[in-house]
């Protein structure tokens, strides 16, 4: 074990320069914008929560999560996602507030990684939460928030793939009916998008061919609002049942929104957290192979936290976005540069001033004294103003010191 | 030591409600807006950095740091401010670009505390770091930039106190040569403007009168430019009298920028970073004891990071202003309610988004079906139209389903 050297940082880690921070601050303060015009209002809650709590409320596997130990000895975890954070603070801080609640939030979260390549420990992700709603009428506007979200965030290319936990559950109980170990094997590879891996797990499967049957059909559950119809034909358990009706309803909010021609139903797709209960869905951009926001209804999350609500919500995937869509030209203003000799600068600061109040960036600098040694670090930022640093110069004074 | 409570969170961290939000982001925004309009780039920095590097190149007491342990078994910290994290980026991502370097950033703080009532261990911290640049010019920009940003998060009565930690320890030196132990206490004294303390530590040095009344007469070199002379007839310690030349030069800087109004010289003033090198600041806003802002000069941190760099600046502390200053009125937008029948969805949905892309926050409602059983949340938000939540109602169908 080596000591880092002393302008290292821990890996997964990452600075983010003027440039792409003015990106990411553009991203965050479109889509908040859009969020606050769809009525959600922004919380912020802490970094650092209790494990008992929310660590174990959050669907981050215990290896996952960046664990601390607090004076009195109780563990601390740093936040891996937001919809635990505000369950809680549904359940304590807003208790009276009248429902249904809509909160939004542009938050770090962290994720313990094996150092692999290019994975981040640290990233950004901008989100909303409704709750105490559980109708599909709740479930479309945070699709449909999900899209404008995306549009506000300079991704003009992409699909929402929606599907719903219910209906799996329902067909797999219905054919495989408790057999938890090989339902979660299948389960596994639909996650992973493993097909390959989830017809070998039916193969080994003691079934007869019609069940089997039963089970790959659902890989062809992916499409338009016909998708809901053939599922029905598949299924006839109870749950399931209910979920496509959920599901079709959804879709028919989502077609009066206008923005269905930007949804796939998907009925392989399973969220990835493992709070979810109800209508799960991803969005894709068409630059990037893995998803850039992510959503679903959790109806049993916030007991947990002792306040029995239901709740659907999304988070963008915001670092993907900043790094993997070109959707946003981030125009960055060259400061004017206001040069001046000792004996003109109140006048060359009162010009500063006036251009800064009129929205304009101004650096200011005083030019060498005539004669004067000028450091090492002040002839640097001399040669700056030939280069990208700065654009429009103003000189007060004679830079060869004439008004002296 | 009992578990903590479903909804609890650590001590020391908080949960900001959409109003607190609302006026913390405006904070934000004003603040960064106008370090951009001073030329100052915003940078993000991890909320993570080494032990060894970050760690123990920032100002904060090891007790007061945050530590955490990652897989290889290398000590990390949560930052404890962005003085040091910079330094580190300056050194390494940015260290081909042109100086002077001028950043800004708005980030989250750590510093554990013992459950002390009231104090935060995550806080908010908005500022600036002037990088490659010695001259006195430099320290007055960073000045003059508070001033204006304090004005720009809505502080309207402040004063600046301005030291410089070169005189103290110039005097010092010259009156108690060698005597690092005494050197410190009295330090410590004027730290914790300890006044009495301070001067008790005086009398019980071995010293003659003349001497202990050159030390006690520090306590008056407090006031406007003239503290600048009486300090020089003072002391006849030669880094003491470059102090005050440095620091007169940058007083008059600040009068050609037109703020001198604002500030004080204050020699008693020890900035509260050990860091400090040189020209130290803080601003004390009418309505609150403790300081709203604090900077000063470090000239020796990043040779920590492997550049030698000479650099100026400070950091708002932005959650002081949020809580105790009554600067800035926030006015929340209250959502117009849209309100239809399953009928009239996409009639009501389409006014919804032509009323946002106007810049109005809309909420939308399904009206519940005639005769229809209705769940509690939809009751719930159904009386929300008498409240606070909304303020405008416009209904698309009957409310008892007359266009059915």
């Amino acid at each position: 074990m080596s000591k880092p050297k002393g302008f290292e940082k821990p890996t997964g880690f990452r600075d983010y320069t003027p440039h792409v921070v003015t990106k990411l601050r553009t991203i965050e303060r479109n889509v908040l914008e859009c969020m606050e015009r769809w009525g959600y209002r922004q919380i912020i809650t802490p970094t650092i929560e209790y494990y008992d709590t929310v660590g174990v409320a959050s669907s981050t596997s215990d290896r996952k999560l960046f664990k601390l130990l607090n004076s009195r000895g109780t563990t601390l975890v740093l936040r891996s996602d937001l919809t635990a954070p505000i369950a809680r603070v549904v359940s304590s801080l807003l208790k009276d507030e009248e429902l249904p609640l809509r909160l939004s939030y542009h938050a770090n979260v962290f994720r313990s990684i094996e150092e692999e390549a290019g994975r981040e420990a640290e990233f950004f992700q901008t989100g909303v939460e409704l709750v105490g709603d559980d109708s599909p009428e709740a479930d479309a506007e945070v699709v449909a928030l999900a899209i404008a979200s995306l549009q506000a965030a300079g991704v003009s290319s992409f699909k929402i793939a929606m599907g719903h936990m219910g209906f799996l559950n329902g067909l797999l109980e219905e054919v495989i009916p408790g057999q938890t170990v090989q339902q979660e094997q299948l389960k596994e590879g639909l996650l992973g998008r493993d097909y390959v891996g989830y017809r070998q797990s039916i193969e080994a499967l003691n079934l007869e061919p019609k069940l089997k049957e039963q089970l790959e059909a659902i890989l062809r559950l992916r499409g338009g609002k016909e998708v809901c119809t053939h599922a029905t034909e598949l299924s006839s358990s109870a749950e399931a049942a209910q979920s496509i009706a959920h599901l079709c309803a959804v879709f028919e909010v989502l077609e009066a929104y206008g923005v269905s021609e930007h949804v796939l139903i998907d009925l392989t797709m399973i969220g990835d957290f493992s709070y979810y209960t109800g209508m799960t869905f991803e969005g894709y951009a068409a630059e990037l192979g893995s998803p850039v926001c992510s959503g679903g209804r959790y109806d049993n999350l916030l007991q947990q936290f002792g306040r029995s609500l239901p709740a659907t919500g999304f988070a963008l995937k915001t670092n993907r976005i900043i790094d993997g869509v070109h959707g946003i030209t981030i125009e960055e203003k060259k400061p004017v540069r206001i040069q001046y000799t000792s004996e003109c600068r109140a006048e060359a600061l009162n010009e500063a001033a006036r251009l800064r109040s009129i929205g304009q960036n101004v650096v200011t600098f005083l030019l060498p004294e005539d004669g004067a040694e000028t450091s090492t670090t002040n002839v640097g930022a001399l040669t700056g103003n030939k280069s990208m640093q700065a654009e429009q110069v103003i000189t007060f004074g004679s830079e060869k010191g004439g008004k002296r």
